[in-house]
């Protein structure tokens, strides 16, 4: 069966998703599946950079919106599903190795050590779901391309070895709806929240809105504004610029699907 | 000069406050003072139980809403305000060792090491004032008591050593305003959020209202409903139950007042 036969088959069946993705058939990305549930970008770090890491998260929570940290050397990400296994429950991983991208894998199972932690973060499909749910366009989406991001002359906050400019993606507003699409995202502070700019790139260090630095190119038409917001590539630049020996992400737009309601007020399951 | 009269003095100059702290002339509690700014509660660890904590800490985020998370062994709470000394800037703090309360003390800079790590945690204070601002009476407030808590049956999720039941504290709230006091109050999630339980408290294992486990009695009067919000005692509770060799906290009530807006959207200072 082809991925987009799945992706139409497997849809709202939220256990079922992961299954599907844990069996190794579905290796596409996850945006529009199991809607209304968080789904989380993943950095999976050594032990040794765990601390620096989450105070990088706890101090740029705007581009690294924490959902979610495993205990070290446990698979399971018991806070955020029933039963997640981080090792084969997300479609695609990249795993880098000081700083550079070694393979793209479907599984970690062989790779995972016992000195590992998971963190999992807020991303983007979660407001751009509200947006569209309040009649805002998004033209990336509706044009099947990537939402265009840039390297900002923002400073985050740095935190041990983590630190950097922060990258932020592009979507064009109508001029009369910024002020309501800032509201929205700001009710989602475990997904970017407020943007950080609307308005003239040049002032946080946009030379040139036709070339992003990740991304496809979108238009910003008559009566738009290119509105920013604080984007989930920060934390895998400051990580690449750490050079760590180790690290394993998601494939960028294949997430981890969470068992957290979209609209949660605190992305963590009681205990069972 | 007494105590009450210097928080009529300095009231609300947020520097000349923490300059009169830092001096060690004002040692009573903070409420009322730095009106419009986070105050914070203190929880200083060593590195050794940092991740533990922290993952504690992001694992339970309202009762341990955390707001700022200090280097190793730098006094300076660098993202919660310019000239923010941990070690001087408090009224009064709680020194435990292995568990136990050893002393008060007014000061922390004999004790102070480069592998301790400076937590905080948002509190009470801030929804509190959001509900007086919208007319509900604080009978604790308005009667200079400490605010009824009590240890509840609810599980937090545990990290590390760090784990327990949910401590919790009460305010009686008239029964036709309890919607809008939830609406408020889940506003404030670096500030416990909304109401973890209205109504019947023995349905979270509070057997005995009149007699609250810390802090001081307080009536239901008719037509009012026992409303309970997640209570900054819980991680208190759970450091003590660690029985770590050392530990640090603000004296209850008397806060670190940051420089870190009442209702910023996140509570981190850009980089100066």
């Amino acid at each position: 069966m082809t991925d987009t036969a799945y992706h139409d088959l497997i849809g709202q069946d939220l256990h079922g998703v992961r299954r599907v993705i844990r069996s190794g058939a579905y290796r596409a990305h996850t945006a529009g599946l199991g809607r209304g549930f968080l789904q989380v970008n993943l950095a999976i770090l050594p032990e040794s950079h765990a601390l620096d890491f989450m105070r990088y998260c706890q101090r740029n929570p705007k581009p690294c919106p924490l959902t979610g940290v495993s205990d070290t050397g446990n698979p399971m990400m018991f806070t955020m599903g029933r039963d997640i296994d981080i090792r084969t429950d997300v479609p695609a991983y990249n795993i880098y190795r000081n700083g550079k991208l070694s393979e793209s894998v479907t599984d970690i199972t062989d790779i995972w050590t016992d000195d590992l932690v998971v963190f999992a973060l807020g991303c983007s499909f979660t407001f751009e779901d509200a947006l569209q749910r309040a009649g805002i366009p998004m033209w990336h989406i509706d044009n099947n391309r990537t939402v265009p991001m840039y390297r900002s002359n923002i400073d985050t906050v740095p935190a041990g070895p983590f630190k950097g400019k922060m990258v932020v993606s592009m979507r064009a507003i109508p001029k009369d709806r910024v002020a309501e699409v800032t509201d929205i995202s700001r009710r989602f502070p475990l997904a970017h929240g407020a943007p950080v700019h609307a308005g003239d790139p040049t002032e946080i260090g946009i030379t040139d809105i036709a070339h992003p630095d990740w991304g496809d190119p979108a238009p910003v038409p008559d009566g738009h504004v290119p509105v920013f917001w604080a984007c989930g590539v920060t934390p895998q630049v400051a990580i690449e610029a750490a050079k760590l020996p180790l690290c394993i992400t998601h494939r960028p737009g294949h997430m981890l699907i969470t068992d957290i309601a979209e609209d949660a007020e605190v992305p963590v399951l009681a205990p069972a």
